[in-house]
Parts: C-alpha cells; sequence; structure tokens
C-alpha cells in the first residue's frame, strides 16, 4: 500500500488515553442494572447476563503480568471511521495483559466466525492501520448471527484457536446480537466472553450511559466540510438552492449535526415530520416558504439538508408504502397484466382514499418508482427513492402555483448531492482516533476481567481523554422488546432525535433566522494537527447533550 | 458572519510571499513577444498591445512611496479557491505603493462594471476574507465584456471613481477579453491599465510561461480526499463499482491529478479517447475489462473516474450530437408530432447510418435525453447527461453479454457520485493562499510599473514561496485564431492533457497494475497545519510537469 503523506504522517500519532488506562485497572462495580423496558421479558432471554451491575475502572499501580489471553476481533456492518483504531487500541490492551497474548481478526464481518475465515493480527499489520479510516483491515460484512447453529459454528473455530473472548464492533443490532451470543455462551458454559464496542456514523446507538457511537463525529465532520463548501459556492455564485441528501435511515442526527456546524437555509428532520405529522406537501410546503422569503429579499439561492430516510417518517407515505407493497403482493399477477400506460390508474383505483391521494400527489417518475422497482421480496424500495429531487421538483411544482398566484416573483434553480460513503472511511478525527483506540483498550480491560455481556463505554467525553471514565455497561441494560418482522424480540433501543433535547433545541431557535437570511458557517475539512480549538473539537451534538448529564 | 474555529485560525495565517517581492522592485524585460499562433493576425487586432516584452521583477531596496492608485477588481466565472487571496495581494500590494490607495470591487462579476455596481474594500473587509474560499467578497458571474459599448459604459463608472487599473481574476476567456479591454482603453487613451489572473480550477489556463491556474491545487485535493476515502469504503465492503464523475468539461487536468492522488481502478483520459478516436462502445468495454480482470481475482468491486466533458470528446457521440441539432433544428415541427412511442424510430430513421448506429447503442433513458432535453437554442444539453450512470448502466449490459457468453462470473452493484461544487469553494490550501496572495501583490506591482495586457505570473512554484519568479506575461503571447459560433476569434488556447506530457506518461505506466489490482491511495482532507511534506505540497500534475521546465 502506498501511503500518502498524511497517513505517513498519522501513523506516527499516539492516540490519548483516559489515565484511568494508564497503569493496572481497578473494577469498582455499580448497582445492578435494568433493561431500557419490559423488563421481565429480557430477564426471561437473558438470564445468565441480565441485571448485571455497570462497571467503572479505577487506576491502581500495575501489577504483574497476567495470562496471555487470546481474543478475535469481528467488525459487524457499514463502515465507520475508527474501527482501526478500536482493534489497534485492544491489541495494544491485550499486549500489556501478556505480550504472548494474541488477537484474530474474523474476516468479511461476523460471517468470517461461520464461516472460520480469520488471521492473526499481529504488531506489524496493526502498525500498518493506526489511525487511519476504513474497515480494510479485516474486512466488514452484514451476516447477521442469530441462529443457534451460527453459534455453534463459531464456538469450533473460537475453540480451535483458544480464543477466551470475542469483541464484536458494531451498531445496535450488530450488539444485540452480541448480547444473545454472550448469553448464549454463558449458558452453554462454553467458556468466551463476548464484549461489544458502539459504532455507527448514524449517531443512533446511543442513550443515557454510551455518550456516542464511533464514526459519528469524523463523517459529520467530512460532510459539513462539503456542506460548508457548497454553501460558500452557493453563496458566491447565488443562482442555486442545493439539495443535500445525507446518510441516516433511521434517525436524523447527522443532519442535525451538519445543521449545527453549518447553518444552512433548511433542514428537515425526520423526527419533528412524524411527531408532527406532516404530510409530504407539508415538507414541500416549509421549503418553498424558505424560497419566497429570500426570493422577496432578492435571494434566489440557498441550501435545503435533508435526511435519508425522511420519506419512511412521513405518516402519509409510510401508510401509502404499507398498502402499496399490501396491494402488489395480493394482486402481483393481475397488476403485472396492466398496460403501462394504465398502470397509475389502476393503482389509484385500488388504494384506499387517503393513500391515492397522497399517491396522485408524487411526481410521476416517484410514483412510478414505488410500483415498479422493488425488492425481492416485493417490497418498495425506499432507499432509492431519490428524496433530494422528489423535493425540489415538489417545491418547483409549489412555486408556480405561488407564482400564478402572483405570490412568488424568484427565480429557482437546483442542484443536488447526496452524501455517504464521503464520509464512513475517512481517517479518524483526533477525537475519534482517541475514543476508539480507548474503547477497544477499555474492551481488553472488561476482557481481563472476566466480564461478557458488556460494551465498552467511555464518557465525560467533551474532556479531554486523559479526564474520560472508562468500564462497561451490561448490554441488556439498553434493550427492550419490539416488534421485527412480526415478532416480538429483543433489541437496543434505537435513539432517535429528541425534540426536546438540546442539539434539537438549539437548532429549533436558530432556524427561522438561518431560513431567510444568509447565515452560512464553513467548517472546513478535519484538521489533524495545529491549534486544538480547531483539531480536537468534539461534535456539537455531544457538546449540547452533555449539558444535562451530571456525573 | 459566524466564523468557525479553522476560519478564525486561518484568519491569522500570513501568506508567504516571494522575496522578490518584499522590498522595492525593478523591472526586468525580456525580448519582445509573439502570440501563440496567427502572429499576423493577432498582431493586426491588438495593434497597441502586442509584441510586448515578458516582464520579471528583481528586488532593489525599497523606494520612497509613489503616488496613491485607485484600482478596480472583478471575479469573473466559476468559483476557484483562492480568489480572496488574489485579492488581498492586491489590496497588500497597492498599499505597499501607497496608503492612500484604494480598493474598489465590482459586484457579481464584471456585469457590475457595466451596471456601475461596486464596492470600495477596506482593510476591515480584507481581513474578514484572508485565507477563506469563496467568491463572496464580491460575488461572481459570467457577463462576458465583449462589446464597445460595455467598455465605454464601464468606462464611465472607472473614471468617476478615478481609478487608474482594473484586474480581471478569470479563466481563459475572461483573460481573452481582458486583452481586448486593455487593448481598447490604450487605443482611446483612456488611462486605464488592465491586468488579468490567471484562475479555474479545471487546470486548462495554463502554458509554458504560465505553470497553473489558482484553485486547481485546492479543488482537486478536496476531489481527491472524497475519492480516496470512497475508495476505503469500496475496498472495506468489497461490493460496490463507483463510477465517480469530476467537473471540467474542456479538459481531463482534474480527473488525471485525482487518478495521481488516489490510484483508482479505471480513470478515463477525455483527451486520449479523442485522440484514439475511440466509441462509446469501446470506452465500455474498457471499463469492462477491469471488471472482469478483478472480477476473476475475486474482487468484485472498484473505482471508476469520469471526466464530466468526456461524452463530448467521443467522436461518434460528438458526429451524433451534432447531425442530432441540426436534423431537430431543421424538422423541428414535424418531429413534434411524432407519438412519443414512435421517436426513437423516427429519429433512426432520419439519421446518416453511422449515427443511427451510435443513437441505438445508447440506453434508452440517454437517447431520449438527447431529443427531449433541449436548451433555448435548441441544442442538446451534454451537461445534463448523467455520464456516470450512462457508463454503469452500459458497462452493466456488456457483463451480461460476457456472462452469457461464459467469460464473466462476478457480481456488479454500482454506486454513483459527481463532485464539483465540493471543491470550488473550498479553503484554499497553503499553495493556492500562497501563490494567489502572491499572484495578486504582483499584479499590483505591474499596475505601479504601469503595465497593461499582462497577466500576473508566479515562476519555479514547486519551490518554496520565497524563491518564486514573480513578474508579467503578455496576455497576446497566449493567443491564437479560433473558431467560435462560425467567426474567428482571438482567443487564449485551452491547455489539454497532453498525451506525452509528464503528468498523463505517469498515469500510463501504472494503469495497468491499478486497474487489475487494488493500489489505492487515501490522501486525507487538506492541512493547514503540521508537517511541511503534509501542508505545503503543490499538485502532481505540477511537479511532473515541473520535471521538464528549465529556467
Amino acid at each position: 500500500m502506498k501511503k500518502s503523506a498524511l497517513q505517513q504522517a498519522r501513523a506516527a500519532y499516539k492516540p490519548q488515553l483516559p489515565i484511568v488506562l494508564t497503569g493496572g485497572v481497578k473494577i469498582v462495580e455499580g448497582e445492578p442494572t435494568q433493561s431500557a423496558d419490559n423488563q421481565a421479558d429480557i430477564q426471561k432471554l437473558f438470564p445468565n447476563t441480565y441485571g448485571l451491575p455497570e462497571i467503572r475502572f479505577e487506576k491502581v499501580p500495575a501489577t504483574e503480568s497476567a495470562e496471555p489471553i487470546n481474543v478475535g476481533v469481528i467488525l459487524s456492518g457499514g463502515q465507520a471511521p475508527g474501527g482501526h483504531n478500536v482493534i489497534s487500541g485492544l491489541f495494544d490492551g491485550i499486549k500489556s495483559i501478556n505480550r504472548n497474548s494474541r488477537l484474530y481478526g474474523f474476516l468479511m464481518g461476523p460471517g468470517g466466525l461461520v464461516d472460520h475465515k480469520y488471521k492473526e493480527l499481529t504488531a506489524d499489520i496493526i502498525d500498518e492501520y493506526r489511525n487511519t479510516g476504513g474497515f480494510d483491515i479485516i474486512g466488514s460484512g452484514r451476516t447477521k448471527l442469530e441462529t443457534k447453529e451460527q453459534f455453534d459454528k463459531g464456538l469450533e473455530i473460537l475453540r480451535e484457536l483458544d480464543i477466551k473472548a470475542l469483541v464484536i464492533i458494531g451498531g445496535d443490532d450488530s450488539n444485540t446480537n452480541a448480547a444473545i451470543l454472550a448469553e448464549y455462551y454463558k449458558a452453554i458454559g462454553a467458556g468466551v466472553q463476548v464484549i461489544g464496542v458502539p459504532k455507527t456514523i448514524d449517531g443512533d446507538l446511543k442513550n443515557s450511559v454510551i455518550e456516542t457511537s464511533f464514526g459519528f463525529d469524523t463523517a459529520t465532520k467530512v460532510y459539513s466540510e462539503v456542506i460548508g463548501n457548497i454553501q460558500r459556492d452557493c453563496n458566491s455564485a447565488k443562482k442555486y438552492w442545493h439539495f443535500i441528501k445525507l446518510m441516516g435511515r433511521s434517525a436524523s442526527h447527522i443532519a442535525l449535526e451538519c445543521a449545527l456546524q453549518c447553518q444552512p437555509n433548511v433542514c428537515i428532520i425526520s423526527e419533528e415530520v412524524e411527531a408532527k405529522n406532516m404530510t409530504l406537501d407539508q415538507v414541500v410546503d416549509e421549503i418553498a416558504e424558505a424560497v419566497v422569503a429570500r426570493a422577496n429579499d432578492g435571494n434566489n439561492y440557498g441550501v435545503v439538508l435533508i435526511p435519508e430516510g425522511l420519506i419512511e417518517f412521513i405518516p402519509a407515505v409510510k401508510a401509502l408504502i404499507a398498502e402499496l407493497n399490501d396491494l402488489l403482493a395480493a394482486k402481483a399477477e393481475e397488476f403485472a397484466a396492466v398496460d403501462p400506460e394504465k398502470q397509475r390508474e389502476w393503482v389509484i383505483a385500488h388504494l384506499s382514499e387517503a393513500n391515492a391521494k397522497t399517491y396522485e400527489s408524487l411526481p410521476a417518475g416517484v410514483a412510478r418508482q414505488l410500483t415498479l422497482d422493488r425488492d425481492p421480496h416485493g417490497n418498495v424500495q425506499v432507499s432509492l427513492i431519490e428524496t433530494e429531487k422528489l423535493l425540489s421538483e415538489m417545491v418547483g411544482k409549489r412555486l408556480e402555483q405561488l407564482a400564478a398566484e402572483g405570490k412568488y416573483k424568484g427565480k429557482y434553480s437546483t442542484m443536488h448531492h447526496f452524501f455517504g460513503y464521503e464520509g464512513r472511511c475517512a481517517d479518524p478525527s483526533n477525537f475519534d482516533a482517541n475514543y476508539c483506540y480507548a474503547l477497544g483498550f477499555t474492551a481488553a480491560c472488561l476482557i481481563a476481567a472476566g466480564k461478557t455481556g458488556y460494551m465498552s463505554s467511555l464518557r465525560n467525553l467533551t474532556l479531554a481523554p486523559v479526564n474520560w471514565i472508562a468500564g462497561g455497561i451490561p448490554i441488556t441494560m439498553m434493550m427492550n422488546m419490539e416488534r421485527r418482522h412480526g415478532e416480538m424480540k429483543p433489541v437496543i433501543r434505537k435513539a432517535l432525535v429528541e425534540l426536546d433535547g438540546e442539539p434539537f433545541l438549539k437548532f429549533a431557535k436558530h432556524r427561522d433566522e438561518w431560513k431567510r437570511d444568509t447565515c452560512y458557517t464553513y467548517p472546513g475539512p478535519i484538521q489533524y494537527f495545529g491549534p486544538a480549538e480547531v483539531s480536537d473539537q468534539p461534535s456539537l451534538t455531544l457538546v449540547y447533550e452533555q449539558k444535562r448529564r451530571k456525573y
């Protein structure tokens, strides 16, 4: 691998560890914990790993070396900046326990455990990947570890390699599965601990005890960089409305953080759209209103941020999609026989009145996409819908009406962007580099302490890393029961944007001003060197959320 | 304007000036120059500004202050990182001549001169914009300064403000117009000098005496950052072919620089496609070949870079578009009356055999776009064609054929990206910050020396700024005659990618290896602080080109 100049310089970076992890550690156990909800159900499903106490490490004089331990590690799901640092922190952690400890990486995600595909991660390999983005050290994948067969198959290779602990780096689903695996291995006395690490750029894996998931900080900084650049272009050329869609299906944390960083004219927050039971037309009106207000000031340009998952949060569209899925499943043959020119008519005739109305309001291209592009299960492929174009087109139509009524006289030209892959594998910011390294190192300490079913945890994250509190949180503590594919399942509750939370309130307080005026901020690219106020700032979401936390 | 932490830190950055500009300057004149071609024609069109000598400044002890001078400045055309630094260098330059000198900015491009829209740029304003991206200090625009009426109208406001010199910051067209304006004002004895500054992210305004245009360095670094991030994602997930289109209609310098920085699997260079007279199918085959080769190694993923202007460089497509424009202009009414379902048939029946064949080979959506989306002059809107999707779709079709023939067994999933607006207004890299500031300062020196019809010039750019050679190049020296809208016009010759130039040869030497293997490099974001080998590197295009230069 030919390394860029930055990679070479970053290879020398030493992540800062919390002071508590720089010597020996003593475990301080808190009170037994409860799951987030449905306590009886969760306890029944996790008899061996329910109710464990929160754990906090305290520094003690370094002790004599313990026995070497072999550890396996898995990267699960979508990429997030800092994964390589979790692994290097874990490596350094188990080596500090005993230099003969070994680390094995399972390849291309959880599937590597089941299929017995792995490689030993030696110091040479680890050193190639310190402080770099990507998951390419061992690859990632989306196989779900769910069945007893998978667990048993995995145990074969764990036993073969004498692996006593498995670290699963993943999002809410992967950590849910880590908890199930921990419970299972404990129940059968397999002698394998399982530790989770909170990863996702989406920012929806967090709660009262996990302050943030890794990768969110870096990814939102990359998006904010390019959004800021587009805003500056927008404000220089003064002729386009830029519609920018941002990755994040389930929650709008990314869009909200970028809005706080960049101060665009409009940012739609899916959770608010759902809470207010807004229709697609109302979302369109909100944007059109900004376009008209700015046009009245002579400003025929602006920037709109849209979360990727928006369309699924609009109750009317959600209802339409649900009915369409049922309808086209039930009458697949009849629909297939309809003359393509008549399909639209057919769909409208077969939908309930409310959903037919929503369907009719959609631009023709999107409506067609809803009936044609279906996944192998016959469902609408929502992720293929180009929401940024859908909205800009509908806003254009609305402006035509307003112009006809004499209420709008501006010019309206649009540009579209979608950012996601641009940020998932960026070199981790100093924050994520430090956070991830500490998460990996903490996982090693949890392993040394014989824990299982825990998630690696660092808290006090807006302070300098030396002050961070390190420990472990029982994964069951974050769980509740939710319906998935028709069945009640134990899952980690996804953290959506809270409409009474500080980050949203901050946004809500300023957005009217940002809408009409041009208040763009230009964060620029991530800096790894230079003044700390530039290079070491955590995300604003975290900063605002921390205001309410107490330790 | 709320400033980001980076903006605040960058406000303190002092661009490095060439040593020759740090005291008084003496002018050293070279030999009289000739235009690039069509010398007799150009001389006839520029009797007062043809044949001027190249100018080089030499440092002399600082002299007593000269008379104050009022200067106007215009930002013309598309945004490029560093424009604000040209203006701040110009400001500091004229203030160093005499602190009572004044700088006026004409608003929203050359139109501001004609419409008498301007503002005085005072120290307070200038300080707000030092080392920032964007053209928002005075805005930019695309009005062309071409007619005597415009020149005379401009002269009114120049006289009113007692402006003795006008600095036009623009690309090849704007600098051509600067030369015409310089000639006109000289011919009528208006007493207004005109100086050009070479700007364009496209990199196509350069020649034997202008080493690079400003903005290219920063823009390509931003694109390389996000391309590198996508490559790392690609190499972690191992499941997509990413087709990435890059801004740059006329030349492929941007794509080539990004390829040198990132080492993607495929990069199409328009100039090569044209030189080899390649068909669209051949371009598709070249990409498909890479997909097949990598699939044979088990790698069903990759990255393809595509210059925005590609489609216009494919001789067969160019011929098709030309015939379509003529055909649809001549038979507009007849075509409009054709049943939409029969339009394709109609078009094929009316085209020459060769062009009909090209038309038939295009995916239906693109073919439809060629006949439907036409600009106000009835011409095909080439810029609307999503070349990245066109190619990925055609590659998919080709792979289906190969699979049917048993020659391909891989999986093929695609993602698409287009980068342009993300880079045009980025905060200038240290290189562009220094280069632009020096360009502006040099313009001030050319003004003080009484010169007109010159372009501000810095050379030796791969050395540290202190060693740069500062001076001026007569704009007529870069001109030749070219047909524009049916008429022969004097224009600055666009610099296309030279297939025997070092940058392309370097790419050509390695591309087979990059194609089959995964040789991705990850440049990361622009760094403004830290080790010089990270933060102060010029573009590779410039580095390789300089190898052949001698001073």
